[in-house]
């Protein structure tokens, strides 16, 4: 039975978009299943004995304040962390410039609910998080794509979509998900004077940027344009809000990431905040602390970079090996992620439901288009499967791929009944 | 120095509404101050070690899982414990009538996501929750006040209040946050009746329901509203939203609550939280599951009862006593807070100002209401303060109304100076 009325939903609920990508990972998530699909850090670089110790200590000497409520700002012996952290890279840097959050997807909520109207225009990477867009169309954003090419966002398509007036540029200059590629340091110092031009802040979203595998480091946007506004006291006045988490370099299950912004910025999050969770959870605040306070951090992510690198490397080679010619990909310098692209002609969902069928999973790239409109890519995942699944996976899809392109297009129907 | 650009806000950033209260808070905790204002729990009654054991195990036997991704509806054993908890009442509860959320501040957030446009009406306790309101506030809710007596809602008001045609109905049956009162059987019937008449539905929020102190259980709207919805499947598909909370009976540091309702608003609500920050933390959420089961809880609200009962008690007596005769009080038969009434003249932020250099402090009554128009009244929290603090603070805030009475009303100005 029913019930005697509907519920009226707000219109921003039809906007949230589809679950079609959760749809799709539960499929993933079959027994016998090699799965590229998901963003997942690997299980066996988790320190779980260090989050048992940090555990322990943090309740047996702060108990009290651990299970109890915190302020919305956050922690701040952790903030306090995250700034000097943040100042090794050269630039001013104070805790009253730091948010932590629930995860950067909350980050990225909360700024979509202090800076976005219906119809603002949003200018994104194409391809781009699927997450960012997910948080900030229940605002109404309109998204306005810039394509990417190997050295990240093109200059040329930046200049002209900066021409709709945006109300912020979105940019993952690290390692992007989903392509795996990085914007390189000549077109950083571009993006920063077109954004300061056209007088448009940027949100740098930065999970990867510790995870490089080779080559140099390359600035942050956030410390690029801290160089540039010097600061009487200390705090950053700038105009990029910088996301970074957590999860990839500690553990995603705790749910933890930070914001770097200008103090005006922190202070209309910090109120969104408030509402929209009072609080992180202490407990994990103080955890987080305990593990990574004492160089910890450093050996750590030296660990993830050399398992991560390797898995990286297994999947290039494999990649080498197994795939026909007609398939191209990047060759992302750290992160989690590469990006394939089939022929033109080829739908990477047709490809994946085949490949269901052979056990081996990765995210058809449609979704990652803000409009949707380009078919023929996809997104593997490097960090979570062990080096000899890699191979394994990497053959199975391979031979997808030749039996979609030995296939006449118009049996295609026929194969993937 | 200044950026060379203004950021532009969003619209529903002005409706944020102000952080008074934030800023208010700050003023309680300085050293000495003897503070009603919070909603905090006792620390006292932290289960610290069971948190420790809890914590050693899930990382010992879990640690991969506990560290990594979850599902955005929660930790399923967790979701089965709350089914099966809440199916003891007497209504038919699975999993899937149940989210869990980054504290219930988050439930209000996705609620407002799913189903406020801007302008629509909500119809609220007048004085009610001012967390609601703050979350509400962001979608452009408009609040249409239902007053409460010593009964809860007054149904006279509450049916004149439904011709506006509202969104939903928010109700906190049980010592309701600020005033204490408990909605009567005889009302939560007549409430579930106008709610079906009129289509309209009701988000129950229910922290408090097991922390009673005196008096008889009264049956939660959403049992009631199962018990006449019955269903072929087990699942609830009825008018009631109900949040309840692990931040009273266990902790808030660990920001955990959960959300029961009909299956399809589960759908929309983990929609939302998935743009919100994925999904709430899989370690807090295993740790709480291991604390939880095996009976512990049910003999930890007995503690707390006892805890936060004589402290009760302790307010009352000491109300009495020092309270002069022009000052009224309710009388909550549970949860946090009780309700101060002043003489009509008497402004509660005066009170406050002179309440603070007199070292204790509470919270003015005047943001709880969502037209802010009554300014005679002050919510007191029981819970934190140990019974002498209470016994002092009480007898301090006394002496600030006796004098108050005792000074003409123009001279107000120079006690306040």
């Amino acid at each position: 039975m029913t019930t005697p009325w509907e519920y009226r939903y707000a219109q921003r609920t039809q906007r949230m978009g589809s679950s079609a990508i959760r749809e799709l990972l539960k499929l993933t998530a079959l027994p016998d299943m090699i799965s590229f699909a998901g963003g997942l850090p690997a299980p066996d670089v988790f320190p779980v004995d260090a989050f048992q110790e940090a555990s322990n200590r943090v309740l047996k000497n702060s108990g009290a304040q651990a299970l109890q409520y915190g302020p919305t700002e956050g922690y701040l012996p952790l903030r306090e962390m995250i700034a000097r952290h943040t100042s090794r890279y050269g630039i001013q840097i104070t805790p009253n410039n730091v948010l932590l959050t629930s995860g950067s997807q909350q980050a990225l909520d909360l700024l979509g609910k202090i800076f976005i109207n219906p119809g603002d225009h949003i200018l994104v990477e194409s391809p781009t998080y699927l997450g960012a867009l997910q948080a900030w169309n229940a605002y109404g954003a309109e998204y306005v794509p810039v394509p990417i090419d190997e050295y990240g966002m093109i200059p040329e398509a930046l200049e002209e979509a900066l021409r709709v007036g945006p109300k912020f540029i979105y940019a993952l200059p690290n390692f992007q998900n989903p392509s795996g590629v990085t914007l390189s340091l000549e077109r950083r110092h571009r993006l920063l004077q077109l954004a300061e031009e056209h007088g448009v802040p940027i949100i740098e979203d930065d999970p990867y940027g510790q995870l490089r595998y080779e080559g140099e480091h390359k600035p942050a946007l956030v410390v690029l344009d801290g160089q540039l506004h010097s600061s009487h006291d200390g705090l950053y006045r700038g105009n990029i809000i910088y996301l970074s988490t957590f999860s990839k370099i500690l553990a995603p299950g705790i749910r933890l990431a930070w914001v770097i912004a200008p103090p005006q910025v922190i202070d209309k999050l910090v109120q969104a905040k408030q509402g929209a969770d009072l609080h992180t959870s202490t407990f994990n605040q103080m955890v987080a602390y305990e593990v990574s306070r004492g160089g910890f951090l450093d050996h750590h992510i030296h660990t993830i970079r050399e398992v991560y690198g390797a898995r990286r490397d297994t999947m290039l080679q494999a990649l080498e090996q197994h795939f026909p010619s007609q398939v191209l990909w990047t060759h992302p310098e750290g992160g989690l992620f590469l990006w394939v692209t089939l022929p033109d002609w080829m739908d990477a969902k047709d490809a994946f439901n085949i490949a269901l069928k052979r056990k081996v999973a990765f995210v058809p790239g449609q979704p990652f288009f803000p409009h949707g409109e380009i078919k023929n890519c996809a997104r593997l995942n490097f960090s979570n499967a062990t080096p000899e699944e890699i191979r394994t996976g990497i053959a199975r899809l391979g031979e997808v791929f030749y039996e979609m392109l030995e296939t006449p297009h118009s049996s295609m129907e026929e194969v993937l009944v």
